[in-house]
């Protein structure tokens, strides 16, 4: 059974984070998430995702929600695991078999520092390799791992364009 | 054998990629690169990255080289075979394999468009998935790909800091 994934971004700032953010929704969208739930509404971000939606298919949702902590305690009611990246936690190695068992998945990523609730409430925090580097990284490589690379091959319902037919179309 | 690895970050712009790049060089330095090209002189982007591996460990290094060709070709006269990733590349789940067996990868990353050389003149260019993403994410699947996972083992030698000891700290 393939685990139903929702994302949650801790901790993003306008303006100053749009980039980042951008990446952290085109990654969770293209492997496998179905929502990203980001604290502040941002017009800009949402009219990306959007298009990319209509240009390239799926219905990949931006859901905002400005306290994570309800949006934890709903994903938690909903019967999901939760799940914070962290360089800080469990490594993946160990348990991603574990995780591939799970049927709803709650992955949460930080941007700046994540305020301790987040390591203590969290069922698990697994770490993507102990050194510092991207939580875009971090959420792609997870989410590699949970569907063994299956999700890349994925078709996504509804496109206008279709990278493969472009490359077939190319050579 | 544990193949030899150099990025080269096509594009880089000064200001408004500084973030984007810098999370390209944390993911080559934890992913198992030994070294990013940049084709943009950038001290602050410097500075981040040897901050790091003072604190973290290891010998990561940036490069500044403003014309790409030039480090192409250099790469390819030591011997690199180029893989380029793009998402109108072959599927990497076909080439995992195939490209596990080099010795020595010159992995090269776009930020905005990339002419149409770097498609021609690369050996590979490989898809992380044929969805629109993030060459940050791209870069991390293709190393973990290509390291089957355990470069996240690995110890940084000289660090400072060691997050699996802060780890057991926090318990």
């Amino acid at each position: 059974m393939r685990p139903e994934v929702v994302v949650l971004r801790y901790g993003h700032r306008l303006v100053r984070d749009a980039r980042v953010t951008t990446h952290c929704c085109l990654v969770a969208r293209a492997f496998g998430a179905k929502e990203i739930i980001i604290n502040s509404e941002d017009k800009g971000l949402l009219q990306r995702i959007e298009t990319v939606n209509k240009k390239w298919g799926g219905k990949f949702k931006i859901i905002f929600e400005p306290d994570w902590r309800k949006s934890f305690k709903k994903l938690k009611n909903n019967g999901f695991t939760i799940v914070h990246l962290t360089m800080y936690g469990e490594p993946i190695n160990k348990l991603e078999e574990k995780i591939r068992k799970e049927k709803k998945i709650g992955i949460i990523i930080g941007s700046q520092k994540v305020e301790p609730a987040v390591y203590e409430e969290s069922d698990y925090n697994i770490s993507i390799g102990s050194q510092p580097h991207s939580e875009i990284a971090a959420l792609a490589v997870f989410l590699d791992r949970l569907f063994n690379g299956k999700e890349l091959e994925k078709k996504f319902p509804n496109a206008k364009l279709d990278a493969t037919k472009v490359r077939k179309g190319k050579k």
